[in-house]
Order: C-alpha cells, then structure tokens, then sequence
C-alpha cells in the first residue's frame, strides 16, 4: 500500500525558533564570515563595504576662489570703506573665477559685484575682507585620511562622487552571495509550454531569482529536476562547490515525493522540516558541507512567504544589515477571519485610508494563489492560538506598498463586473489607483454602511417592485449616495451551439444539464433564486447549485471547460469567451457612494472619467450595456 | 575689460513655477507621449507596463486535488459518520496527490489523514463531503481575460510569476528614457588621474548616472567637454536624434565661461535660466527639437539638489508615477539657522531620536560640499522670505534615510577626534549607527543640556585647577554623568625635520611663522588661549591666529601642505600626516552622556565596544593616547 508506506507528518518548529537555530548554525559555520573582494568604485553603486574606507586626498585640493571676483591680499583691503573707497592697481588684485586657484600672494576674494572697475585697468573696493574671505580652503570638504565611510555601509549615487573626489578608485566590498535555485518535481513543466492536465508550469524559479537578486544576491536558475533521489543528490554536489546557497524549489512537502528533504537528510543535517506557518509549512532548512541548503516549498504563497521571513533574514544577515526595513500600519479589519490555532498564518490584505482611519480586506488565503501576492498592500500576522479576529478589530499590518501609495488608494467593494477592471485601468491616467475586491453586492452595502469601502458596486433586486437598488437600499440603509452606472443584460451562458437547446430557466432542473451557481449574497445569485422561486423551481433539483463560483467570467469558464452546462451571468462573458447566451433581463448596476466621499476630489475624477469618450469607447466595444443613466447622482436620506 | 562684457544676473524663476512651465512645454512637445517596446517576461522586472495585461490562460488551468487523499465522488460520501463509517471499495475511490489532476468522475478529495486504509485495499470514510471538497477548480486564482494589471504598473518579481503562469509571455512595457551626460569645463580632468591646481576631477556625471539609473533610465556618459562652444554646440547636433534627455553638467553660472547658456540659447529655447534656490541656482531648462537639455550646475550639493528637485519629477512624469515618495518628520532644530531670504534654502540635516523626540543638525551647507551629501539623513526645505529658524523650532524634515535607520542612530556631537570614528566603524559590527557631527566641546556641552544628542566629546579645560572636564562641567551643569575615554597628547604639529625649528608656544610669535587656528569654542582654541594668556602672548602678534581649522585634522594638512608651519593639535594626526610634532601636554577627552541614555541598551553596547580588544588594538596603533582610565563612569548631582 502506498499510502502507507509515507512520512506523513513534519515536525513543525516555530518562525522565530527556526530561524534563530539556523542562523546560530551557519554562524557556527562560517557561512557569515566576510568574503570580500576589490571592485572598482565605477562598479560599486550598491555594493556594501568591507571595511571602513579613508579619504587619500583632501577635497578640495587646493585654495580655490569660492565666488567670481578679485582675488586680494586682505591686508591691502583694511582701511576700504564706502566713502573712501580703496583703489588697487594691476599689481593688487587677479580677476578670478570660482574654482580656480588663488594667485600666489593673494588671500582673499572680493565679489565681483562689490567691484567698481576703472578704466586705466585698476580697480575701486568699498569694504576690508578677512584673510582666506570667500576662499575654499583645501580640504574643507575632506581632509586626506578622514574616515569617508564605516564598514557595512551600502554604497549610494552620491558616494561614489565622494570616493573619486577623495581619491578613492577601488573599495574591499562584500561579495554577493553566490545562489542557485533548482525547480523539483515530476509534475514541473516549462512554463512557456502548451499545458496538459497535471502539469504545473515552473513559474517560481523567477520570483525567486528577482526577489534574491533585489537582496544583492547573484542568482542562477538550474534546469529543472523531477523526481529522482540520484539526479537530486548528484546536482547537490555539482552545486555545492561553487555556491554559497542552494535552494530546491518543491518536493518539500509531507506527499508521496518528498526526495529532496530525503536527500538533504541523507548528505547533510537537516535542522528544520516544517515551519509553523502558514502559508509556508513545508519548509527545509539543512546544512550540507557547511553550506545551507533550503527547500522551498513549492506553492507560490507558501514560496513567497519562506522567503520573505527565513530567506531574506539570512541574505541581511549576510550583508550585516542590521536595520529591519518592517513598516507597520495600524488598520481596522473589514471582515472578521478565522485563523490556524496551530500555525502563525500571514494573511496578505489591501489597504485604504477610508474616513481617517486605515480599513485592510484580507485577500485569498491558500498556499496556492498568485493573484493575492499581485494585488497586496501587506500582511496581517495571526499568531498561533488566535482563532478569529473580529470585524473592527485594529490590526498590525505589515507594510509591502507605500504608504503614498495606501493613501491614495480608493478602494472599491462589492458586486464584480468587468467594466470595474477597465474603469481603473483608465483612472491610472488621471493619478488615480482603485483597488477591487469582489465581495457580491450584499457584501458591498454593508462595507459602505460600515465606512469600510469608498464606493461599491451593486445590483440588488427588490422582489417586491421587480426594480433594482433604490428600493433594496431604501429598505436597507438610511442615508445613502448610488451614482447610476449599467444597465447591463443578464442571462443563460452555455456552451457555443447551445448544445443542450438550453431555452430558460426551466431547463436548469432537467437531469441532462449541469449548473454552475454563483456565491450566496452576491446579486445574480439572488436574481437566480428569486426567479426560481417564482418559476417554483426546487433549487434541490438543480445539478450543480452548490458549486459556487466568485466572478461572472469563473461562470463562464467553468462552461467554456465543459465543466457546466450553463450559468447565470452578464451577456459581456459570452461574448469574450465565444459562448452563446440566452439573455434574460436587463440589470441596473450601479455605484454605491460612501456618503463623506462626494466632497473628495477624487470621487470627482471618477465621474469626470465615467464621462469620457475613452470609458464610452471601451462600453462600446463590450456587448450587453447600457450606459444612458451613467453618472447620475442619487442621493437619500431616508426616514428609517 | 574681460569682466564687463559678461552676463552677471541670471533671471531666477521659483522652482514650482519653473517645474510646471517646464513640464508643460515638455507635454506640448509630447516628451511624455509613451513610447513602448515589447520584451519578455524574463527581462521584465521592475519595467512600467505601456496598457493593461489580460489574462491567457486560466491559473490553475485544470481542477486538482488541494491535499493529498482520495479522490471521491461526494454522492457517495452521504451516510459516513463517525459511528457508521462509510466503506469505498477500489473502484469508488482513487488516491492523489496535491496537485494532481481530478480522475475522470471524481469531484471531491478526503485529505488522507481521515482515511483509513483496510488490507483488502478498500477504505474507510467517515464524514460526508459536498461536491469540490479539497479541490482546486480551474481558474480559482486567475480566470482567463481577466485584467491582471492596469496600465503604468511596475513590475515586482511576484508580478512576474503570474504572468507566466497567465500564459503571458511578452509584455508591451513603457520604453527607458535614452539620456545623455556631458560634463563641461575646460577645468574638467579624469578623475584617475594626479590633479594639478586648477584642475577639478570629474565626479559629477559618476552620480548623474547612478541617480538617473535608479529612476529607470538608460544613461551615457560623454567624454567631458572643454569651454568651446562649437564643439558643446555639435557635440549636442549630434546626441540630440538618439536621446530622449540631454544634461550638460557646468558651464552653467554666470560665471565667465557660460557656453553651454549661450549655446542652448543660440540653438533652442532656454525657459529657465536660474532657479532661486541654494544650492541649485545656476540651472538651465532648454528645449531643443522638440527635447529636453538640461544644464546641471557643477558644484556637487547644487547638482544633487536639481537631480532631486528638477530631473526625478521629469522621469517620473516620463513613468506616469503619480504617487510622491517624499516622507517627512518632523524633527527640533537643534541650533538656529540663517537662510537666504530670496531662495529655498535645502539644508541637509542628520536626524536622531534622543528623548521621544526627532532632534535634526544641520550639515555644512554651500554648494561645493560633497561630504554633507553621504552622511545626510534628510533635507529640511527654508522657504523663501525666511531668514532665519530659530533653535527648538519644529521643522519638517524631507527623509533620505529610512525611519528605522533614524530611529537606530546613536548621535554623538561636540569635539572631534579621529578615535571616535574608529568606534563607530567598530559599532556597526554590534548594529549600532553612530552618527557624528563636530560642534566643538562647548557645543556638545550645550547639546547635552538641551537633550539634543546622546553622547558629546568634551575636553574642556579649567584653567583655575588645570585639569579638564570635571571643574569645568560642574560648573556649568547640574547633573551631568561623564565617561572617561581617552587622554591624548595635545602638541605643535610642524613640518618634517622641523624646518623653522619652533619649540614652544613663543615661536608662534615669530614673524617668519604661519600660524593655522581652530575655531572658537573648541577645547583645543580654548586650551591654546589659556596658554598665550599665561604667557603673555598677545594673539595679535601670531600671524594665521585668525584662520579657524574645524578639526586637528584640517590643522595638519594645512601644515604638510606648507599653507601653515605650525599649528595645535593632538599627536596622532602628525604621526598620519607625518609630521613632526613638538608635545605640550597631556589632556582629558571623555564622553558627556544624555544621562537618559544611561539606561538604554545602546550605551550599554557602546562600552562593551570601547572595553573590546577591536578598540584597543586600535588605540595601539595610534601614538599619543593613554587609556588607562577608559570606560569608567561618573555621575554627579551637583547643587549648583
């Protein structure tokens, strides 16, 4: 039996317990002992120091005018006054321009506006100058042996002026550490190839190079490996001479296939297999020949989690960086999350400044995504034992974007559509950035009710009057802005050809169909089970209901794939992805308007753009919308 | 008459106004239409996206299982339970992998540590599971046509991971800025080489590049350009039509020799000619076909504050960057400035936190200076109209450094020796920054008093007991804790072999004896004082007695470079500068300590440092020190 014949589980350690273990054992190993190596200073920008660097000549290295003028000897000047003014002849005085050399002789320099120039080629001087005025000394910047820079220190555009100034044409830096990434697997395929099903394009190895090389790394991608113990043994030795860090990239989790840390175990000491994290868990920290090797684990968020918080303390270490360049904002949490009581979990979050305090919407979680890594401003640490952290709660977010940037950000909550996406790809030429994040509509009003979003899109159906959204809020909310923006057609999408006669809703309930069904609380969802209901059509009946999916276009897909039949969705979907459609209705979808967020002159960009003819032009080309409404301001106050 | 027939006056314009009349006219010529090029993913990093990217291909491209277990149909997972266990036979069950793809009729995964595997091969569930359990669907983290990225975005190594995965493989990036830097000056040489007086080494274009470089430019450097204006006039015809951005560096004050002016004048439009700000002041912003040249001034202060001020705003109009990195904190001004009235005055600062406050200290200012520009930590902006800011002012500091590097900085001030930088060098092994500014030691006193540094150097004579420090501060403080450093040898520092034979203070009389000072208020101008007074040495009679040095340093290189014969200072700079030396007396250097800082771990590390065999090798390679007293403390609470 297979199954059985596994490790199954790892012996997970703590963060901050693993890594003190292994950076206190490659100290022991001398992996931080400074190698260093002569560059010259040309080379250096961003180089770190050796040792400290002493000037070898004085900046500047002469007496020099600082002004245009005359040059004087100041003892000629004493008794010049402006009504007895002082007269030099040729021999006196040297016309000199800033940053030539003082006359042998003359002291002092004299600004030529202070000058009255005579026209037997002598001169008239109106104030007694000092000895050394308005002269640059030698070495008034540097003097020759000062100490220019410490140890350590990283080398910046204008330090490299300084060095040749002061005679400095070589520097003793760190090397960088030389690193080599090797992707692990059977199931890695090149990602530039056509995909088969159980394939997984190698996409890590370039995050990893990018993200060591930013660290000052040197880095080299090795051909992938799949999963041979001999290959993976024989490539480590290869690597090893000539590298300071090796890091496999996957087959480090618990699975079927865990040769590398097999490997690791069998040629050198593995000191770490599992980290108490999450994502990250699969982590391999070992030392073979005196070198560390690091197993990586091989889904992106866990990739990129690892190393942020054991491969990039190490690379500073490395350097002697003692500065953490942590930055945390404090937040408030939009939605309440539960977290991994065994595990610190990092949860990767947006940010916006919404009314005078900081709101953070946790993005996807899992191991696996790539998107949420794209799309965050930072990350929440949920410690080990903590299992929820309440709506409201204040958190400590860990900084990966500006905070410029966060400030600037109007986040946008709510129902999904794809004009969404277009519309802040337009607000970008006008300074603007939306962040989107797709929470359905019901999502979307609580978010602006709780001042936790800027605007939010909605289409709410009100049962009742058959219309959508002014009586739905009016129910809901007592004061509120809405700013019309689609009308937009809502159908049946099915496969091209409309294969299974898919005519209306009835035939959702016949056995030969598959349904795709959108989450709970978002508009279409609703729209579906009011018709449903309407139609007395049992949801039970229907094959597929429970399958949820976030997004109109995951609807589509799904069909696209053959994975469904049909799904509810925008008529804009079919179109992009070549499927048929059986329209339905029309849809009004509209903006929700944080109320505080009329008066910001951002909102004002948003409408102004909303207007353009380039936002017209992208409509246009999109099939399923109507936009004669779009940009009417509504505004209630209701008398809940 | 050389001199009158000059251009004096520049027409200086305020930089805001400058910056938008510039970018404005840049607009009109279309500098800022995007130009683009299509490149590789692989080569993508850190580049500005030209549009928005779409998504080719769905992430993940195929439904998988999400843990290791068996893959299930969930219709037959039903009636498990706890207590009535559910038994799957071979056919109903197939075990995977994380990663693999769903078997063909499988929809749900049961991870495989809550199954249990039976000898006949068959297995035991027990819980039911609903369809899509553990499985991960097409398209869960990227649906293909979705927008991946807006337009303008910089790609970070992450965003280069999704892409591919994405199935996007090239991307259409906004085209490097092509630039192009000329140094200018018939006074120019290569900086390798051994300078003449007269002759300023090329250091410039060295930051021009590196500065530009960081912004996303392709940058060249010219061979440098004497005063000639046909050749600056061709060299320019001939870089216009493969550049984006032409800067000349020099040549632009209105100096004797302002050709690069006269040419830009001569073959485009000069819009700026002189920005009132210092330094920065003689700057050019020309067109010239339809292009950009600036001319940068020489000095390097002035030509790092214009790359700041004028050059990043222009590239990263180029980048559509719309969000300002400034970051600024506000910080107690730590002794009163002058300004400019007429200019914005840039002052580069150093920061520290001392007493949960941010205390800034100004760095030397003129535009000549490049040592300011390394060690500065930020710039603090005089506006325009203002003359002065007075001590304890709260200003606003624009950072160059990061928080955490301020936050970290030890700030030590008051009088110079060169041991003190040997220990900060010695620190950064221990992560701790000391930054160091000389005052003098009455001005560490005064530092100290007003909590505005940490630590100051002190060797301060009292001349009624002839001893140091003790007498002195107990006089002038009322609580003050002292740590003893160093005693070092004070002495006439003369010229090798001692040419004009002087042997004591009286032979600073002598007429045939250039005499070097150190400025007022350092222990060392006091000591000298003290000395002339008992002797009845009138400082009239001492010819240089009014040229100030601010460290011994300075006072020696004055000496070995026969500006001076003799001058005061401590044993040590002869000995590096050799030069002989003639003793005088032994005096007391210790460290006045912020006696909060008492506690703080930091000072701690400071003697742990100074009681180190590191510091005392140091200190052994060194003449004239005795550290028999070093590290021990003395606090006193006086009733003054």
């Amino acid at each position: 039996m297979q199954a059985l014949d596994r490790k199954i589980y790892l012996k997970k350690m703590d963060l901050d317990r693993a890594l003190e273990l292994y950076l206190s054992r490659l100290r022991e190993t001398g992996f931080f002992q400074p190698r260093t190596e002569n560059i010259k200073v040309s080379e250096a920008l961003d180089r770190v120091l050796a040792r400290a660097v002493f000037a070898l000549r004085s900046v500047p290295h002469y007496n020099s005018a600082a002004v245009d003028g005359i040059a004087v000897r100041s003892s000629d000047t004493v008794q010049a006054s402006k009504h007895a003014p002082k007269r030099l002849d040729r021999d006196h005085f040297a016309i000199v321009n800033t940053g030539q050399p003082m006359p042998e002789g003359f002291d002092a320099v004299i600004m030529i506006e202070d000058v009255h120039f005579l026209e037997d080629g002598s001169v008239e001087i109106f104030e007694p100058v000092p000895s050394f005025h308005n002269v640059r000394t030698i070495g008034e910047d540097v003097v020759e042996y000062d100490m220019l820079f410490c140890r350590y220190h990283r080398l910046a555009p204008q330090d490299l002026s300084l060095l040749l100034a002061a005679g400095v044409f070589e520097v003793e830096v760190l090397k960088k550490p030389e690193c080599v990434v090797v992707p692990t697997g059977d199931e890695i395929v090149d990602p530039y190839s056509e995909l088969k099903e159980g394939s997984i394009p190698e996409t890590n190895s370039i995050l990893v190079k990018a993200f060591l090389e930013r660290l000052g790394a040197n880095v080299k991608v090795h051909d992938p490996l799949g999963d041979d113990p001999t290959k993976l043994a024989s490539a480590l030795q290869e690597l090893l001479p000539t590298h300071d860090l090796v890091l496999f990239i996957g087959g480090s989790s618990a699975g079927q296939k865990d040769y590398v840390y097999r490997v690791l175990e069998k040629h050198g000491e593995v000191l770490v297999h599992g980290l108490s994290i999450r994502p990250g868990k699969p982590t391999i920290l070992a030392i073979v020949e005196e070198k560390p090797v690091i197993g990586l684990p091989g889904f992106p968020a866990s990739c990129f989690t690892v190393l942020e918080r054991v491969v990039k303390p190490i690379l500073q270490a490395w350097y002697r960086s003692s500065e953490s360049d942590e930055d945390f904002l404090e937040a408030e949490v939009a939605t309440r999350m539960f977290s991994s009581v065994g595990d610190d979990e990092f949860v990767r979050v947006m940010l916006a400044k919404v009314k005078d305090r900081y709101v953070c919407v946790p993005l996807k979680r899992g191991a696996a995504t790539m998107s949420s890594l794209t799309k965050m401003d930072g990350t929440i640490v949920v410690p080990k034992g903590q299992e929820v952290i309440d709506e409201g709660k204040k958190v400590q977010v860990l900084l990966t974007a500006s905070r410029k940037r966060i400030d600037n950000t109007v986040l946008f909550v709510g129902s999904n559509d794809p004009l969404i996406d277009r519309l802040s790809d337009l607000l970008i030429e006008r300074g603007l950035n939306l962040s989107v994040v797709n929470v359905g509509s019901l999502g979307g009003v609580r978010a602006i009710a709780k001042s936790y979003a800027h605007l939010a899109g909605v289409h709410l159906f009100d049962s009742e009057s058959e219309t959508y959204n002014l009586p739905f809020l009016r129910k809901m909310m007592k004061h509120f802005v809405l700013v019309k923006f689609v009308k937009r057609l809502q159908g049946l999408v099915v496969q091209k050809g409309n294969p299974k006669s898919i005519k209306s809703l009835h035939d959702l309930a016949r056995r030969d169909v598959k349904f795709v069904n959108r989450q709970k609380a978002s508009g279409t969802r609703i729209l579906l089970d009011y018709y449903l209901s309407k139609l007395g059509i049992d949801p039970r009946q229907i094959n597929g209901y429970e399958k949820e999916e976030l997004t109109h276009a995951a609807v589509a897909l799904k069909i696209k794939r053959n994975l469904a039949d049909v799904g509810l969705a925008v008529s804009y979907v079919a179109q992009l992805m070549d499927l048929d459609f059986v329209p339905l209705c029309w849809e009004e979808y509209d903006l929700l308007v944080l109320p505080e967020f009329l008066k910001d002159e951002r909102f004002g960009i948003i409408l102004d753009v909303m207007a353009s003819s380039d936002f017209k032009n992208v409509v246009s080309e999109s099939s399923g919308y109507d936009i004669s409404d779009l940009g009417r301001v509504v505004e209630e106050v209701g008398s809940l």
